[in-house]
């Protein structure tokens, strides 16, 4: 076993991340640049998320389809913004075989084998998938078109961190096709509190819901919404986005439909994600020096028995002792941890490290007092447990543990969200404070740009929620209503 | 809407495999050659797919993970018969970045952003995945690995059809690693029947399970099994493959453990994958001039509810009936067709083509008489069932409809099997008769190379199933004790 600490927040928070994600068997690093592996306990939490998020997608009447993994490159190129946004870091496909070099007996890209057109591995899929719309689009008896997609894309990264920023990612794209751009807002906004209601209610993470700034919105979108949360160093994190696409996609990929008034119109569109960066936020918002916590409603082990004994004799009655405390778990994901060659303290610890909510031990002590100890991962609090109340009790603890995790979090992330009023105050919330800096902001995009190249922080997001007070816009000093998330993010 | 008939398949049997595809809409081409696009309802069958396999692979003690899109175009030379069986298809990554061209204001590929070593998209990931076992690996006590992913992966293919041969296709790809030979060839065995199970009790399409010749068997096997369908025009289709590595690929890739006798020994794999194709054999075994036929039991729409009016006082009537009657379908997958822009007639029609096993007509003077119409798929029989009797009657009806469906193909497939004592014989099964020939052969890959070249017909399996009665080997005379399927193949 390794012994390797993780290393604390307080001393390298970069290094506790990374440390987290080895430790809890999330993911490691592969041959390939920038592109992770993602272990079975860190795609069981992907699992989870997708069951969720699936669902509700298909409660609201989506669907799910697959579109191709590349894309030519004269598709990426007909939205002009789009191509701007893309084309620095896209995976080229220019040939289809390899051979054995016939003098060094080497295996070498064939070079007849050079494709006409080059292939572009998907950034993300609107090109391709708004190509195939418009042959299936003709009338406003086809819309909506509510499509969701899961798949892979790729980004060429310079910098990559598991989860957080990676060449190659899983995600889950859904484009819709509306008849008015009233409809395809509506849609916008209703998936963004999709987002919003998997990241509170699963994840136990609380985000600020609100609008991009023009220089922040997705390539080609009209307005790109987003939830944002705070990680336990102050950093934003985007979380999940939706966007309105406007008709900019329809215009380039000319998908039109007969109205009911039988004109021809161009239809409106919308485009959401959601990836497994989510898996990052997760870490960074509730795990401790000891290693991940996961909230109890996503956790893919909810519980862990870990049964104690000091002897053979002691094995087989504290053994069919756990068994059948595991029946009681019934309904839960629990897990009976048998294995010999570890000693009660090393499971503890391990399953500590996989953040597995809630811990309870029996031994033959325990058995003699009809009981087990129940110890939460969240507080560490111990508890003995009458064996009559382990099912109930097991339900409460679960559910208070989900809902301290996210008082918690909200409780932290409002403590570091400043009102600020100038820029200084600005600079110091972002460079000293670590925090949300909320700025009256009605400005150019060539002051966000000097703040965020001397600051290194971004308008995270003008937020739904605004208080009706207006004030100053802190360079400028135009009069305005809202205040906007200035924060460095990930 | 499109009036084009489906091509009959006495007339032209590979375009009305098309039409299928296409009437169903299940699929269709996309503007990257060979890639398709999985439509909604085709994409729905895959997911009934996955359902069924994922929870069996996880009942059996496998769990999911993520493996890298991209190899190293070293790693797929290590293993140097697996090179040979890829690298001919493999689609190349080249470069990392597109720029705009100073002078044309084209887009096109930074000539600077050339990658060192080129990257190949995995047409199967034995490779990536086995460079990062290699370190998981260590002692007995991580073994057996039961691992499977879930992917896209891509082979470039000259001729392309939709599911059955496409360059992209999605599938899962099972990679497990054991302590002997003996595991893994009993994991191989074990997860063939797994998919010899998933296509007789689900999609209702029987198969006959064997191993592979030599010559046909997966590049860097020791040994292959396969199961191998007979679709409606006699030809063979090989359903899903499971492979004992043996311990090429451990040799290659340096996965040793350290085994309970203190010595280190190289590990025994296997491999095994199911993909998209499935659903090219379940289009081909069932469906008729008419449409997709659907199995009950893997249709994402079992029971279609078609409501029949004449005016709108009928339709408010028969409207509020029909939900009613939807109600007492809870526990299947059912949908209340209530477009008032479609005559019955066309209803009809269109479900027909997309297979839905079983249609519920109800209109006013069914409910005068408080019954409703059944109309099977499979069949076309059609039946009158007391509103009391629906629940019941429609649960005992699909039964029969997914018991029919797999022993009306069973027959089929029974009828065109020859045994075969003779090369003549042989050649008049494949040629004339369009079936499978049963032949005893203990003879050369010469030979079985002869076979395909003169006839097309390549050995699908050796069946585990023999009679144990001996016979000479068609060409060579030698004296054998089993037989092998000689067919055609998609």
């Amino acid at each position: 076993m390794d012994d390797k600490k993780i290393t604390p927040r307080a001393e390298d928070y970069s290094q506790w991340y990374l440390d987290i994600v080895e430790k809890a068997e999330l993911a490691e690093n592969s041959a390939v640049r920038g592109c992770m592996v993602i272990k079975p306990y860190g795609y069981a939490l992907w699992e989870n998320f997708q069951k969720v998020l699936d669902g509700k997608f298909k409660e609201l009447g989506h669907v799910n389809a697959y579109f191709p993994l590349l894309i030519p490159k004269s598709f990426l190129t007909k939205e002009a913004k789009h191509v701007e946004g893309f084309a620095q870091e896209t995976a080229v496909v220019t040939h289809y075989r390899l051979k054995t070099d016939p003098v060094t007996r080497e295996v070498i890209v064939d070079p007849e084998a050079k494709l006409e057109e080059e292939l572009v591995i998907r950034p993300t899929s609107e090109t391709i998938i708004y190509d195939t719309y418009s042959n299936w689009i003709k009338s406003y008896r086809d819309l909506p078109l509510l499509i969701n997609q899961w798949a892979n894309v790729l980004r060429w990264e310079m910098r990559t961190r598991p989860f957080l920023r990676t060449a190659e990612f899983l995600w889950q794209e859904g484009h819709t096709v509306h008849a008015t751009l009233e409809e395809a807002e509506e849609e916008a906004i209703q998936m963004l509190k999709v987002y919003q209601w998997f990241a509170e209610e699963y994840l136990a993470i609380p985000v600020i819901p609100g609008q991009k700034s023009e220089s922040e919105k997705f390539a080609g979108a009209l307005r790109t919404y987003t939830i944002e949360a705070m990680m336990q160093d102050g950093k934003a994190l985007q979380a999940g986005t939706s966007h309105n696409l406007g008709d900019n996609f329809a215009k380039a990929f000319d998908i039109k439909f007969l109205d009911k008034d039988e004109t021809e119109k161009y239809a409106w569109q919308t485009s959401w994600g959601l990836s497994t960066r989510m898996i990052g936020a997760l870490i960074m918002t509730h795990s401790d020096d000891k290693g991940l916590v996961v909230p109890p409603k996503i956790a893919p082990t909810q519980i862990v028995i870990v049964p104690i004994w000091k002897d053979d004799s002691q094995k087989e009655l504290v053994l069919a002792e756990a068994k059948k405390l595991k029946e009681q778990f019934a309904g839960f994901s629990v897990k009976l941890d048998d294995r010999d060659y570890n000693t009660p303290g090393e499971k503890f610890y391990q399953w500590e490290k996989k953040g597995v909510p809630l811990r309870v031990e029996i031994g033959p002590k325990d058995i003699e007092k009809n009981q087990v100890v129940f110890v939460r991962r969240d507080s560490g609090e111990k508890s003995f447990i009458p064996m009559s109340e382990v099912s109930s009790q097991a339900k409460s603890t679960l559910d208070n543990i989900q809902s301290s995790l996210y008082e918690k979090a909200k409780a932290f992330r409002d403590s570091r969200v400043y009102e600020v009023n100038s820029y200084e105050e600005l600079k110091d919330v972002v460079e000293n404070k670590n925090g949300f800096a909320l700025a009256y902001w009605d400005d150019s995009a060539e002051n966000e740009a000097k703040i965020k190249e001397e600051t290194k922080a971004t308008i995270r997001c003008i937020p739904f929620e605004q208080n009706g007070v207006s004030g100053k816009s802190i360079i400028s000093g135009n009069e305005t209503n809202h205040r906007v998330i200035f924060a460095k993010a990930y």
